[in-house]
């Protein structure tokens, strides 16, 4: 996910307004750069993209792309890195131990969804990452693994504070969520009838059935 | 799914020998002109694969395919006919009644996953359609949306003998068994180490506890 650029200060302090005009704008013109590829990676493809399309899309002069991403490769991985730290951002919410553990992961789904909900663009590009060639491939199943891996450690919160059962291990429940994630921006990406919050909840509704402590299972362990 | 070639019988009755033979053949040449399209659709695309390429990675003489496919486009809607097919199969057996629900669907999910378990190219294929270009796009889309309808009715079956949750409508419970489904597809079609049956189990069992019957929840009506 890009960043969003940063909140409009009301009242910022006079001496650091120089330097927080310019880091703002940094940021919006990365966001713009990041928006602009994301959806020309989806809508045509990433060899097909120059970054000339980029920058024109986004509305900045050419040469500055390089000032922000020196590689269309290193742009790429900084997408994924955008996607994990959604993960990363949960994890860390679940290692704080304060909300229970089904509100992290109901929340985390919302949070993953939220970018590619504005762009099907976006939907496509992430879809098709894994399916598509080098170095897209490389980039997105990569970014797919370490989500696993993020995701799998939040499991592991869960089921040691006895909130997520036992009877499964934690891959595989981390397996079943990435699932039901891509399952759900799948039938996204190509149904525009699709109301997505109401799917989402359905989504985490059945997840959550599968992966909570069921009745008389809390004690058993991984099989 | 392509249909498999008819099973050689063992002694086959003399009158009808030479009809069954030529039967056996025309399903085996349809066979393998289908399951060459498949994988070809899925390493390059629709448009860029030519009947030529079809014919000669089937290994057959190109005239032969328009005997079985007057155009390429034709051969595509089959293929989505044949994917419907195993949906209607499961249909026939719910209304059947002679099967649990929950077999029914289980069964549902291996034998849907059955031959892209067989082939990354034709799990490519079917999850690159819907994304991809005319006329696969709207065959892939169609396919999918008459899978859902089908889907619609088994859970509705399935809710009328109270097996199945009436608190959600049918039409959410089939989206999202379709949305395990082509969860479950999309890891697999790139995730070379994952081990499909084992995914698949955890997938139904986890489908099954968000959409069987919760407790005290049997007689709600759909929400």
């Amino acid at each position: 996910m890009p960043p969003r650029p940063a909140t409009p200060r009301r009242s910022p302090a006079p001496r650091h307004a120089t330097a927080s005009r310019r880091e703002r704008h940094k940021a919006d013109v990365r966001d713009r750069l990041l928006r602009a590829a994301f959806e020309l990676f989806g809508t045509r493809s990433f060899n097909a993209t120059t970054v000339e399309d980029i920058t024109q899309a986004a509305d900045v002069a050419k040469g500055t792309f390089f000032n922000y991403f020196p590689t269309k490769e290193l742009l790429l991985s900084e997408m994924g890195e955008h996607r994990l730290d959604i993960l990363r951002a949960a994890l860390a919410e679940a290692q704080q131990n304060r909300a229970p553990l089904r509100d992290v992961l109901h929340r985390l789904l919302f949070a993953a969804m939220d970018e590619p909900a504005r762009s099907r663009g976006l939907s496509r590009c992430m879809l098709l990452g894994p399916l598509s060639s080098e170095p897209v491939v490389s980039v997105a199943q990569r970014t797919i693994a370490r989500g696993r891996q993020i995701l799998r450690e939040i499991m592991e919160i869960g089921q040691r504070r006895g909130e997520i059962r036992r009877d499964w291990p934690a891959a595989d429940l981390a397996f079943l969520y990435q699932q039901e994630y891509f399952g759900a921006l799948y039938l996204w990406a190509f149904d525009s009838n699709l109301n997505l919050p109401r799917c989402l909840e359905r989504t985490f509704a059945s997840f959550w059935a599968g992966a909570k402590v069921q009745a008389g299972n809390s004690r058993k362990r991984p099989s």
